[in-house]
This record gives C-alpha cells, sequence and structure tokens, in this order.
C-alpha cells in the first residue's frame, strides 16, 4: 500500500459464519463500494455523535450512493451517554422510521457509538446487520474488533451487552487527521499493549517508530493499526465469548480501570489509564519475578516514548485495591492479573502475591526500579 | 410414566454448543436436583410475577435448597409489562444484589416472565445461564422452547430481543393445575397447530383426546405437551434464527396478530386469537385451492371439540388487511403466509391471491365452507 493510496489492507475476523473483514487504509470512507458490498438490504440507519457527524457523515452518506433509506441519528458525545437511555433512543429511531429486519446499522465515530450501535443492533427485532467505521485510533484497534457490545449503567460500564459481530469494519486511518494529539496518543497505549501480550518485534517496531508514530505518518499508523487488528483477530478467534485467553487483551485494564474510577473518569482518558496500568503491570510482573526488571523497564519506556504517563496519580493503595475489587481479606488467591513473562508474552495469574501487589501501589514515580 | 409419577420426559433440542433438555411431568418442580444440574454458580435470581409467585415459589426455593445466594424479584402480571422499563429493574436488581457472570436467572411464570427474563440473561454482562420454569400451557409448549426472548416496544411486540438459549426447560405439567379454564383452553390451541403444521396422526390423536385434554387428565395433558415439545424442538433445530422454515411455526399467527390488534389485546387471548387464526389460514389454503374443503372443516371442528373459538369478531377485511401489514396496492405477491398443503403439511407461500384471501376475510362465520 502506497501512502497516499486507497487500496485496503484486509484483516479478517475468522468466527466461521460470523467471520467479517476489517479493511484498513487512508480514504476508506470514500470508497462505497466496501459498504454496500455489506449492506443486503435497502434500509441503512447511520447512528453517530454530534462531534464526528460534521466531520464525516456527508462523506459516508456520498459514498453510498442513492438507492437506500438512509436515517441519521445523532447522540451526543461522552461516555455518559453510553445509556441504556440512548440505547432506548435508537429502538424509538429506528421504529419510527420503520426499519425492518433487513436493515443495517452503521456506527460512525469512536468506542461509545461503536458499542451502543452494536448492542442496538445485537437486539432491534433480535439482530440485524451492523457496520462499524470507527474514526478514533482507540476504536479501530480495540472496540470495534471483536464484537463487544454494550452499554453502560450506572452501577457499572458495560454491564448490558451482548457479543455480536458486526458485517464488516471499514478503519480511514484518515480519520486521525482531525483527532486531538491527545486523544491519539491515548490509542498509541492499546496498539502498544498488542506488542507488550503478542509482539516482541512489533514492540521494538513501535519503540523506534515512535517519532513517526507521533508524527502521525500514514505508512507507520496503517502498520500500527494493522497489526493491532492481526493480533486482536487472533486472540478473538481462539476465544470469542471470553473464555479464558481473551483475558490477555486486558493486560494493564485492571490497575487502569482502577485509575479511571478513582480519578472519576475526569483526569485521564483510557488510554492514558492503561499506559500507566502496563508499567504498574509490568512492575509487579517483575516484583512477582516473573519479568526481569530490565524488561519491565523496556516496557516503561516505550510508554514514555510514546509520550504516555508512566506514573499514577497519588492514590492510596488501599483505595487503588478496593477500585480493584479487592479488600485485604480475599487478597491472596483471588486476584486474576494479567502478567507479563516476557515482552510478547503474557499469562493470566490469579495467584498474585499479596507482597508483590502491594509494592506496585506504593512504588509511585520508581514503578519499575525492581 | 405413570399418571402420579416424578419421573420426567426429557426432549432434546440439539443446537450442538447449546442444545439443552425439555423436562415434561408432573410435580417436576419440587426435584430440585433437576435445577441444581443446571446450575453452575453460586448465585440465582429468580424473577416471577405476583400472581404466580404466591403458588410456587416457596416451593422452587425449598426445592433449590441451601449452598446458593438467592434472590427474588416479582414483577407485576401482564404483557404490559413486558417492557424496556422491567428489563431496566432487573439490570438495576442484579447489580444491586451484586450477580456476576455466573449467576443463573430462573423464569418461574408465563410466557412474559419466560421472555423478559431470557432477554435480561441475554444481555446481563454481555449473557449470563437462565432457566425456564414455564407455569402455562402456552408457555410450556411455545414461549420457552426456541430461544426467542424479547420485550415490547409501544410501536410494536418482541421489537427488542435476542435468540438466546437456556440451559434447560422445567415444564411441571401440575401447574396447569392452577391454571383459569380459559387460558388453559388457549394453550391447546398452540398445541393443536403443531399438529396441523406437522403431525396428522397427532392432530387425529388431540381431536380423540378432546374430552380427556380439556378435562386436564394428566396422561394426555403430559403426552401433548411432550410431542408439542419435540415438533418445535425439530423445527428450532433446523433452523434457529428463524431463516425459513421456523416460520412454519406461525401459522394461524398472521391472522391471529391482526385479530389482536384490532381488539386492543383485551377481547381475545393470544391462543384465542391463534385458533380463530387458524380456521382463517384452513379456508384460506382451501380458497386458494390448496387444501381439500373437507380438510379445512376437520381443522375448524378440532378447534371447536377443543372449546376454542372458530368465528372473528366482525371487523372491515380493510381493516384486517392493514393490520395484516398490507394495503390493497402491495397485496399481489407481497403478503407471505403459511398456508395448508394437507393436515400436518404447511407451506410459507409469498403468493397469496387477493381474491382468496379477500374471501376469507370476508367469511365470517361460513369459514372453511368452501
Amino acid at each position: 500500500m502506497t501512502e497516499q493510496g486507497r487500496q485496503a489492507d484486509v484483516v479478517t475476523v475468522d468466527l466461521g459464519a460470523r467471520s467479517y473483514p476489517i479493511y484498513i487504509g487512508r480514504g476508506l470512507l470514500a470508497q462505497g463500494e466496501l459498504l454496500r458490498r455489506h449492506i443486503r438490504g435497502r434500509q441503512v440507519a447511520i447512528i453517530s455523535n454530534e462531534v464526528v457527524a460534521p466531520l464525516y457523515l456527508a462523506g459516508l452518506r456520498a459514498a453510498l450512493g442513492d438507492g437506500y433509506q438512509v436515517d441519521e441519528l445523532l447522540l451526543p458525545d461522552g461516555e455518559q451517554h453510553k445509556s441504556l437511555q440512548s440505547f432506548a433512543q435508537i429502538m424509538d429511531f429506528l421504529l419510527e422510521r420503520r426499519h425492518d429486519r433487513s436493515t443495517t446499522l452503521i456506527a460512525l465515530g469512536g468506542g461509545v457509538v461503536g458499542d451502543i450501535t452494536g448492542f442496538a443492533a445485537a437486539t432491534y427485532q433480535r439482530g440485524v446487520d451492523f457496520i462499524q467505521v470507527p474514526t478514533t485510533l482507540l476504536a479501530q484497534v480495540d472496540s470495534s474488533v471483536g464484537g463487544k457490545t454494550a452499554v453502560n449503567h450506572p452501577k457499572g460500564k458495560n454491564m448490558i451487552g451482548a457479543f455480536y459481530q458486526p458485517r464488516c469494519v471499514i478503519a480511514d486511518t484518515a480519520a486521525f487527521d482531525t483527532l486531538p494529539d491527545r486523544e491519539y496518543r491515548a490509542g498509541l497505549a492499546e496498539v502498544l499493549k498488542y506488542g507488550v501480550i503478542a509482539d516482541a518485534a512489533f514492540f521494538d517496531w513501535l519503540v523506534e517508530s515512535a517519532a513517526d508514530l507521533l508524527a502521525r505518518r500514514p505508512s507507520a499508523v496503517a502498520r500500527a493499526v494493522r497489526r493491532s487488528c492481526e493480533i486482536k483477530a487472533e486472540v478473538v478467534t481462539a476465544d470469542e465469548r471470553e473464555g479464558g485467553l481473551r483475558a490477555i487483551l486486558n493486560f494493564g485494564h485492571t490497575f487502569g480501570h482502577a485509575l479511571e474510577t478513582l480519578t472519576g473518569y475526569q483526569a485521564l482518558l483510557h488510554g492514558e489509564a492503561v499506559a500507566i496500568g502496563m508499567v504498574m503491570a509490568a512492575d509487579c510482573s517483575a516484583r512477582q519475578g516473573m519479568l526481569a526488571g530490565d524488561e519491565a523497564r523496556r516496557i516503561k519506556a516505550a510508554v514514555s516514548a510514546l509520550e504516555l504517563p508512566v506514573q499514577p496519580p497519588p492514590l492510596a493503595p488501599s483505595r487503588m485495591l478496593e477500585a480493584m475489587g479487592l479488600d485485604k481479606k480475599v487478597l491472596n488467591g483471588r486476584l486474576r492479573l494479567v502478567l507479563a513473562q516476557a515482552l510478547g508474552r503474557v499469562v493470566v495469574s490469579d495467584r498474585v502475591d499479596a507482597a508483590a501487589l502491594e509494592g506496585t501501589l506504593a512504588a509511585g514515580e520508581r514503578l519499575c526500579d525492581v
């Protein structure tokens, strides 16, 4: 693929009858043929939000061309709208516009739009087709691949949802041109995660290419997205419904979620929390004697190289433990954490050592000095 | 199986990894072992309603025995509570009681409780186990088998839902002892449907056994439930997600739904509407020259023998057409109806003759005099 070309890379998520392609490339949104190939009926509902729609909705409609009943619903931007209320709003909308079982929903936006649209598709008339058109780096490499759909509940994120696969994913890397720096870098945290959990060579390449990636050089961006999708597709193929292996995708996330919770989902973007969480997971792995200290420090350095935070905000270890779903009583033998054994190799461990974890939570700026 | 015995008949719904048994027999609710065999975790949530719970909930809890966290949620009785609001109430309840992904939901009640509980199970934390304990004849032979789950929307029934299979179905025929006559007979309409669509010998037996069935003789009831479940299981096995064959289960239902809609879901029970709908479908089949008039009259006579209504309320044919999703313009070639070719054999036809259909809608008390 040339940097300016419009040829799409294709990664296939192999799930038997539910298999689907992920198309990756610059300018794919303008290629209506990709969309039309995966639309089986004559009705299309585009679900987007008020930030993304002004940038891409007109282009998407133009690419679709005539011949469809196209209806649009714009949700407000933000995680707080990934709710059962917004879900009900989509259902009302589809019924008002008389969409039938042959309709196709298109999710145009980031993870929130993708997750809620996927859940709507999973449940509207017991399931209709949907297409993911993720416009953020995070959504392209994470939430739009793998079939997890959900809305939040006041008592917990993603508490209501379904496993439901899209007909295809269209990852137009040109969409990053409009992404704020901070949000783009937060997406790189998930990219780096794929290197840590499954591919040391990819990890090395990411570190070497940090400047190109931060400059959003198209060839580097495309390679980062493609390899991330490949790794996620492999994991999801092996474990569609999160029976076991899929848990490795949560490397850094148990720490990261706790950080998000304790900072009220305001101070840190999800990817930033995951970045710090990966450093903490590397630290904890090293303290358990599972990972060489040198490799833990390489993980921390890579996070830094991608201009992501490496140090958690000052939070009491006891509050972190609680936010991780733990208290001291149940610590030994109860906590499952994804720990690193080497760059490119992680394991799900349910025998996390209490002293190691406490050391990690108290380490502050000395994380990975193990 | 003896009439008083507690041995369960078992019908298996064969869907690969999602296969499950339907246990049928008198007194099964007291057999906690059947339940426990299909509960994998230590948390159980029983969803029931205010009419059924006083009759069976204590027995079910006693049968479950100790060793589980058992929580109960009672919904108000009635189809109007099969709503997104009740669904949200179940989600709140499960989260408040801290049910995790290993929980098992038990639906104790009729079709409303089964459908909404199934949908809750399909979507709580992206899917948890559930067990159907249907307490009405209609639920035992129809809604609890086949994995259709849903809630209603003000703009349409079952508009929001999922295909999601239970871990098992426990059909205790002793539950009919507390069923009002009219509701019990309405369930017989669906039983008769299975004879018409798939088994002429069963149809004949139902007619011969009408007195025993109406008297609720246990051996007759058990046989009726078992054979109905067998036929539904066969159809669902061949077509889990309603791609084609499964449509034959809708024999009589297009007419029936229109009758329900036009009478505001008040005058007729669902089974009664289906009973009339089957007579109308038989009439229409005969008018098309597809079914012998004599066989159409046997269907009508069987409906009568089970003390179910055979004549629709006086409704203008044009209103019926509209409620069936039709208007004159699109009539030819658009309407799909399940029509009978013989007793025990039906087809899904998308070439319904307009004149035949109009004849059926105008026939009134002369239905099947073809």
